[in-house]
């Protein structure tokens, strides 16, 4: 159980000797959202909220709360669909999802609150990175995961939300194939398919597994920028 | 390299044992869809086809080859969209994809040739499968995978495209989390999380790691089903 204020590169470098693992060079940790997210207490109450004129039509439209919807809105920068139990948004970090990332489950709580993602997940994954490279003396890379939902397909992925010292996108244009045909289908989303792997060792009730070390990540660790997993708007034939 | 003819499966049991690999009960071997489709001989001729109206219109369109559109176009149940450089379709399997899922990188065969996806993905899996179990007298999965671009983010995704004693999806729902509140995120695409994770250990070149050994598989094996995945056309807000 993670509570507000714990250090979570602390709990890893405590936790590490208990699970028999030395973190080596190369090594990658993917971290649960929630659990960043109860650290840095991103916790909010719904029923304090103060209900502005759009919330009031959003709550209607979807029959969520109120002050649920608030809390929506404040942490997007567009909403994009609202429907029946759901609402799709660009996240203010840039992506699109349900909800805006906004969990009550899991929380601790109860009923009258809600934990939001981490302020900035890459400044939090950067955070626990160069401390735990401090005491280990060893680079690692770091990246922040949430599960979601997705156009087409059914189910939820476990995906990026935040990372450091991971490449996002691994751009395999130019290079040739073995007939010397360049490749074509070649920026591969080599955090997302990271993130996807962690997800599956995690489980779905985050917090009992909430962090996964990763050994043997085939590319090379360095500066990854999460923006560049995100497809420019104007580009976004989905949007 | 794999030829029009070849056998998996019989591939696999021949190659295990030079990577010292001994299959165990609840082992997934996960496919690159390339070497599927070329052991199933499933290579046409850009230059041969009869192209129709359609095909031409979508060829000025779309800059591509009259001939690989009209490849694209038997191979697809509905054009979504059409700009540039690129068709997404809902693939006749029933997944909204790129050009159809049709390569022309890696073919062996120069750039008169493409490369259809398998006929019967799951077929193709479930056949594998049963051949591998009954030599090995243990139950496994198989997985086969393709390269998967996707609305809102950048950079391609392994997703399944055919599975066959692999479940598709794990539904939480009614589950209680820690507090006693029912889940809400609740389905999670496991065999996709599975996908991402085989896709990045094979890496893009596909036929140089065409093939992935997976053990610790955290669910219980058994009867998947691939279309689970493909979310209703009617309830997708982003078609």
């Amino acid at each position: 159980m993670v509570n507000p204020g714990d250090d979570l590169a602390d709990l890893v470098l405590f936790s590490l000797p208990m699970s028999n693992i030395e973190i080596d060079q190369g090594d990658i940790l993917v971290f649960a959202q929630k659990i960043v997210s109860k650290a840095e207490n991103r916790y909010r109450q719904i029923s304090t909220q103060e209900i502005s004129r759009e919330a009031t039509a959003l709550a209607q439209q979807t029959g969520k709360p109120p002050g649920l919807i608030q809390l929506i809105i404040n942490e997007s920068n567009e909403i994009i669909r609202a429907q029946e139990g759901l609402l799709i948004v660009e996240h203010r970090l840039g992506f699109v999802c349900a909800n805006a990332g906004i969990d009550q489950s899991n929380t601790g709580r109860g009923d009258d609150w809600a934990l939001l993602l981490p302020e900035n997940p890459s400044q939090s994954a950067r955070g626990i990175r160069e401390k735990i490279e401090k005491k280990t003396r060893k680079n690692i890379g770091v990246v922040i995961i949430d599960s979601h939902g997705r156009s087409w397909r059914n189910g939820t992925l476990g995906l990026t939300i935040g990372l450091s010292g991971v490449p996002a996108l691994i751009d395999f244009r130019g290079k040739q194939d073995m007939d010397g045909r360049i490749l074509r289908l070649t920026t591969v989303a080599v955090a997302d398919e990271l993130a996807a792997a962690a997800s599956l060792v995690m489980g779905p009730a985050d917090e009992q597994k909430p962090i996964v070390h990763v050994r043997g990540f085939p590319y090379k660790l360095g500066k990854g920028q999460f923006e560049d997993l995100l497809r420019n708007k104007d580009s976004d034939i989905f949007r």
